[in-house]
């Protein structure tokens, strides 16, 4: 067993006691209430990294605090890696659904369950225990290392980029590191290869100017709720296919290695549906469920609202019909292309009658990784070194918005190496991270700065 | 001038007086606290119908009191008319849209603002001045006539059919005289000669158990709020003809010269769009503006729910939606048959993914007057003499439920014939009613007791 495996081995329970206390504060960015327990987390944090030998700031923001922690030991010649985290959590309401409290960690059955215990305080503090690791043993790490974290990630994120553009030329590197995902299964190290954009409209119809009776004018007037429903209704063919002229244009094809790789993943689509709790799944032919929600673009409603909705009967002809529909994207479609082409069907559909207008609400591109290079192949064989399996390659049907952020602004490949696990309540009542994701994630963040340099 | 149009003029200042006193009592049925407003209107009302000369009596419902008169003093051979109205009113809120406070009567511009001043108690009042009128100046009717006065016509008239039932020999009559509805345009008196039914709906579709991330799972799920669009897109073809099948199957045919009587109103397709407040008008192909509303039954969205509906954007695949959809009737429909014919439908067209729930909320028969007989004819006679221009037959694409109460338990023939006009805000701030209609249709009320016993 080398030094640093031993180290890290005869370490853990301290890194559990410290990723506790990490946890016991409540750091819930979306409370305004919390916001002294947000600026406690992040000296919390910045004390914890410094102790780990990181020379750490801390950057105010219009929001939360970002921690930095840096350590450039390795020199100009040597590779520099962003390591990307996030210390607040999510909301823990409703409380009564928690079986221990959320900010009083506590293993049962292998699961650390406390609020930000996989997103992503576990994930980002195993970060810093791999780095203690190296500084402790060695003295030193293999490759300059920056450890960004921050404390909005669950609120959107609002600071970050202009920070990041703030500081590009300080933030410079050759990689980013991501651990704030799930793996695909226990046991099964995974790398994130791709995460779709969005692009979110709310769509407005106007048919007569106040609500009518359905009795007086019923049948000579263009109902806008019926209107809605007709035009939704072709946003889709037969086949599950979105039918809205140019929508698959800028769609760009998977690799047939990569589409072979997922398909060989072991799903179970009847096990999927059960967990739905549907009584069939759903969506474009040709495509594996996984495909579905990772390698294809989409048109879903999220919202509807029109006329009466409460008990009982109103004979009302609506005056107005709300949609929100967002579509999930892939590269290489955008939300101002898709908004376009979105603008020109209504406008085809629309029957005379209603007035349309079309707002967007939202959008952010899509992503795919670079499946290749130093920073991948280490990330690869360090997971393997860790969990004695290979990673698979998996992708992500919603989006995280900082990770085209990073590529845009610093030009680095990101990798996305989580150790969360399906079903771990990241945003629920009872989040949980596997115990033994904790320990092996400590050892392949610990490695990945060995493999970055070994010599192939 | 007769002896009966003098006293109608002489006496027609203390017959508003009357009224406005009639109107002042705040007799809103649907809210509680009114309760003693009830009470004391029916008693008032009765007192006045005593005055002019009839029999009166009260009768305790569950619910509001329903008032009596009776003159029955043309013996068994003559006929005997019920007229039925109601006293009570609707709500008038908002009340700071009122010109003048809703329980003070005004006259502008030839108008009587109050409300209750046009539906009901101006037309229903009216009546009661004409039998006084013939007894006041003759001494006697020149038939057997029933006043039947409700307290609950705007809250659903719950008890009433009961009533009608249980004194169904005591009501026995040989037709039925209502006025609350309106004439097709001023100086225009119409006879109403049909109303549609409703068949009311709500559909609930429910997908996944739960709401779930658009992200995480859109694309392979079946979403509900999609499926219900599509499947209220099968409900019309693109003609605006309703799609379900057999839903025209038992439809009635219009007599080819009550088509054309109704095609030669003086209608203004351009004037009704700009009121409406709509770009355009619509409905199915091959029926004018006012065939689509009053001879034609439709399928219209009165609601729709689904996922989210507040401001700006959440990424949810919702688990329901819902919405309320109701057909207007005509006859032979009826609102049992439609709803099978619904269902059938929806186990057609629903996709798989979504389970599919019907609830009937709602139900009405639709109506057609017998356009013949002595009590139509003395309704077009009495019209024609008081307005001096013959009635045209109107229909309503509403639903008044008592007349088909009064049909079906007493097997007489219904006439409706109103004095209210377009534009005189019903359940809306600001009622009115014309105050030459209240003057006129007294005369026709009156006319119409010598009419029935004319002889040809």
């Amino acid at each position: 067993m080398s030094s640093l495996s031993n180290y890290l081995a005869s370490n853990q329970a301290r890194f559990r006691d410290e990723l506790f206390a990490f946890l016991r504060i409540p750091s819930v960015s979306a409370r305004s209430e919390h916001a002294g327990d947000l600026r406690a987390c992040a000296a919390w944090l910045r004390e914890n990294m410094q102790a780990a030998g990181l020379h750490t700031t801390i950057h105010e923001t219009p929001g939360h605090p970002i921690v930095l922690g840096e350590w450039r030991g390795a020199g100009a010649g040597a590779p520099t890696v962003l390591v990307y985290g996030h210390y607040d959590v999510q909301p823990v309401e409703p409380l009564e659904l928690w079986e221990s409290p959320p900010f009083e960690p506590e293993i049962r059955d292998g699961r650390i369950y406390a609020r930000g215990s996989v997103d992503d305080k576990g994930q980002l503090f195993l970060h810093i225990k791999a780095i203690e690791a190296h500084l402790a043993t060695a003295g030193s790490l293999p490759c300059n290392v920056i450890v960004l974290a921050e404390g909005e990630e669950e609120v959107g994120s609002d600071n970050l980029a202009a920070f990041v553009e703030a500081q590009a030329s300080h933030l410079a590197c050759d990689g980013v590191v991501i651990s704030d995902s799930a793996m695909f299964a226990p046991g099964q190290p995974s790398i994130l290869s791709s995460l779709r954009g969005l692009a979110y409209f709310q769509i407005d119809l106007e048919g007569p100017s106040v609500d009518l009776h359905s009795g007086s004018y019923g049948g000579a007037v263009v109902n806008p709720a019926m209107a809605l429903a007709r035009i939704l209704a072709t946003f889709h063919d037969a086949t599950g296919r979105v039918a809205i002229p140019g929508f698959y244009d800028a769609v760009r094809e998977w690799e047939p290695e990569v589409r072979a790789q997922i398909r060989g993943l072991p799903f179970d689509d009847e096990h999927f549906r059960h967990e739905v709790g549907a009584t069939a799944l759903g969506g474009e032919a040709g495509w594996t469920t996984l495909e579905r929600i990772w390698c294809r673009p989409t048109c879903e409603v999220n919202g509807l609202l029109s006329g009466y909705t409460g008990e009982g009967a109103k004979t009302v002809l609506p005056s107005k019909a709300m949609a929100k529909v967002s579509c999930r994207l892939v590269p290489d479609q955008t939300p101002s292309a898709i908004a376009e082409l979105l603008r020109r069907h209504l406008a085809q559909v629309a029957p005379a009658g209603v007035r349309v207008q079309v707002t967007e609400l939202h959008g952010g591109n899509p992503w795919r990784a670079t499946l290749a290079g130093p920073l991948f192949d280490a990330g690869r064989r360090a997971l393997e070194r860790a969990f004695g399996k290979a990673p698979v390659i998996v992708g992500e049907g919603g989006s995280i918005p900082v990770v085209h952020d990073f590529t845009r602004v610093l030009g680095a490949p990101v990798m996305l190496m989580g150790f969360g696990l399906p079903g771990e309540n990241a945003h629920a009542p009872n989040e949980w991270m596997s115990d033994e994701n904790f320990v092996k994630g400590t050892q392949a963040a610990a490695y990945l700065w060995e493999e970055l340099v070994r010599r192939g």
